[in-house]
């Protein structure tokens, strides 16, 4: 079944029928009906997901394992004396209702670059590792990036219980990891000479530019305000205009202003997600009004000036109207920059392949951001259809997904040469 | 204990102090612990506190029933030969977690006055009438003005299932009706010669204008829409600010518009109260918001002309940002003028008693709207601290409360002496 060339730099490409037959076997895993997916981590699927993977490395003749902290790690030695290994990879779990791709896609896209390396007989002067990370997403109420975290060393609390009243060591525990044994699974200064991330982009700039392979340049920092608007709740009907003090005409005024700060560039994006109004009853003024504002932007100073202009408007709105304003600082994610000598190799890989490339931001958020802490680090995007994401209709053209994959391959051999320890 | 003067018109007053320690006794029926009172319609606390009234009113010597539609109902015949009686009440049934006087004080004002013209040996030439109405408020989920809608001989669903699984026919059996029997409590034409309620006024009106009693000139009519906005969920990290079509942008833009529609003048009042987003996650652009907007004015057709508006903001909106929002027509209430002679005897019943008085609309509704179609019909107000009602923190102070209850007693004494069959 499986024919890769080995006669040369052209033909070095992966399997691709390959790559979409397993991306819809994986899909069946959770499938939802509608074309979606809902593999939570942890969860059975999440581990029968996770077993396909292994079985698919072990047909290739690689071995895999589970770390302590529970992700599914598989090593290749390379043919050189290289410093730091060449690692890849990405997560198998979704969001409830999610979609086929993400995570799933820089999986298999992986897998498939390992194995065409593994059976091209011409391995990496570098060892090339693939890892599964463990619960990206956050399932059940968890912070999401446990497996990333811990590779980097960073705590984990593994006693915290989720949603469903699971503490997160007994959940390492379901998939074959080892609470106990978390700093085992960190890895080593300089263990790793590069990190890149195939994933889909989950957004429509690819789309709309007419690129193949999005060249990521950045992770976007983020920044979440909590905001809490105190008015006075009266009645509807009895109570004159002039005497309000109403918490959702407040609250409107601050989402159309959160909202034109990114369009005048303050900031990349700015949205206000989540909204709460009490008593929220039709003949009553509302009375209190919760928002959740998110600010992303690739330079922190830029969400740093967003958040000082938002408390600006808060304290003008509280001082015109006698509303209290209360602006809470809510989790914070700095942006982390991507590697420049590993995204070069990433547009050199999709030129090599005549594929249109764009550098541009990720907008999201990756396991690849905590790599990039401790290691060179890129990602590689494919066009999201629609640029929907985290939804069953969730969506990538088969030649985008193909073409991705083969980027992240041949990203790999340049790197191979480039990065540090390697032959060049 | 009781000691009214019978001597004259100057001290032609209720007893105050009766008054005020009547409506604590009531206030203890349902009490919240916090000052509040939940004595929800048909519950056993409506039943307690309307038991007890006619225990006062049987103390004096008046006899009461319950009519088919759970109505209390007392009548005292007058000495003259008049077409039509007087009546006047309110109700005794609280939202949940409402205030002591919301309903409660209309009904002890009148149970005062009608012991005091019982007492005073000067009947009336009309018959007097003092009616609890049932259900004003709607208590799970129904409806609500029960009790009136009957008495005017309008239609009522009595096999609606209320919020707790109850049809209303059994309900009514609760408090000793007869849903089989409706049409027999419907007053017959003319039998009324004129209603007047009192009632807190449940804005700030009175109390800004530095007023004791408010006379009221008119019911607000009311109107609700519904819309529904439909914009595009989208990733709130990957989606850039051109490409997005949030739902809670556009309807923050609403929001602001039927405020500002109001502050203009277009139109009385006008309250967004209801907001539902969805998803309602912080990293999402959401894609769907439903607002329900209350407008009310003493003129429907100001009301249509704010819904016209409404209706073309929605057009303009979804023509600039390709949303689809719909608007749609929600219940509406006319609005109701009171009848001029019987408003001019609250007038002069104030300047009597040397109460400074305002004309003015009343903001929400009541029982009086409904009667106000079948008999002359008007209102009196009395300050509400601070504006607010509908919760614990409802409160009138003791002697615009005792005021209110000798205008509603002296303009019962003119309204005998002015309006058809009486004496004059």
């Amino acid at each position: 079944m499986l024919k890769t060339s080995t006669n040369g730099f052209a033909s070095d490409v992966i399997d691709g029928e390959r790559l979409l037959h397993r991306l819809r076997e994986l899909a069946h895993i959770g499938a939802t009906g509608d074309g979606g997916v809902t593999r939570l981590a942890y969860s059975d699927d999440d581990i029968r997901a996770r077993s396909l993977v292994a079985e698919w490395l072990a047909e290739a003749g690689v071995k895999s394992r589970v770390d302590p902290a529970g992700n599914l790690i598989a090593h290749v030695v390379g043919r050189g004396d290289s410093r730091g290994a060449l690692a890849t990879g990405s997560h198998l779990d979704t969001v409830v209702r999610g979609g086929r791709f993400d995570g799933a896609y820089g999986v298999v896209a992986s897998l498939e670059a390992m194995v065409h390396i593994v059976e091209s007989k011409t391995p990496l002067w570098h060892d090339l590792v693939l890892v599964v990370f463990s619960n990206e997403e956050g399932a059940n109420g968890t912070p999401g990036m446990v497996g990333s975290q811990v590779l980097c060393g960073f705590p984990v609390d593994v006693d915290q219980v989720d949603r469903a009243g699971v503490p997160l060591w007994k959940r390492i525990e379901d998939v074959g990891g080892d609470a106990t044994a978390l700093s085992e699974a960190v890895w080593a200064e300089d263990s790793i000479a590069a990190f890149v991330e195939a994933h889909i982009e989950q957004g429509p700039v690819l789309e709309t530019e007419r690129a193949d392979i999005g060249v990521v340049t950045s992770i976007t920092g983020r920044s979440n305000l909590d905001i809490r608007i105190t008015g006075e709740q009266q009645h509807a009907g009895t109570t004159p205009m002039t005497d309000r003090c109403d918490a959702l005409v407040i609250a409107a005024r601050v989402i159309g202003e959160v909202s034109t700060l990114a369009r005048e560039g303050v900031v990349r994006v700015a949205t206000t997600g989540h909204i709460t109004c009490s008593p929220n009853v039709w003949n009553v003024i509302p009375g209190l009004v919760n928002l959740t504002v998110d600010l992303r932007d690739e330079d922190d100073n830029r969400i740093a000036e967003a958040t000082s202009r938002i408390h600006c408007l808060a304290n003008e709105l509280s001082t015109t109207t006698g509303a209290s304003i209360d602006v809470r600082q809510g989790p914070q994610v700095p942006a982390v920059p991507m590697d420049h000598q590993l995204a070069d190799c990433v547009s050199i890989a999709a030129d090599q392949l005549a594929l249109p490339s764009l550098h541009m931001p990720s907008g999201a958020g990756h396991d690849a951001q905590l790599i990039a802490r401790i290691a060179p680090t890129t990602m590689i995007f494919v066009p999201s259809i629609g640029g929907v994401s985290h939804t069953p209709q969730e969506d990538s053209h088969d030649h985008h997904l193909v073409a991705g994959a083969n980027v992240l391959l041949r990203s790999l051999r340049l790197m191979d040469q480039r990065v540090g320890g390697g032959d060049s």
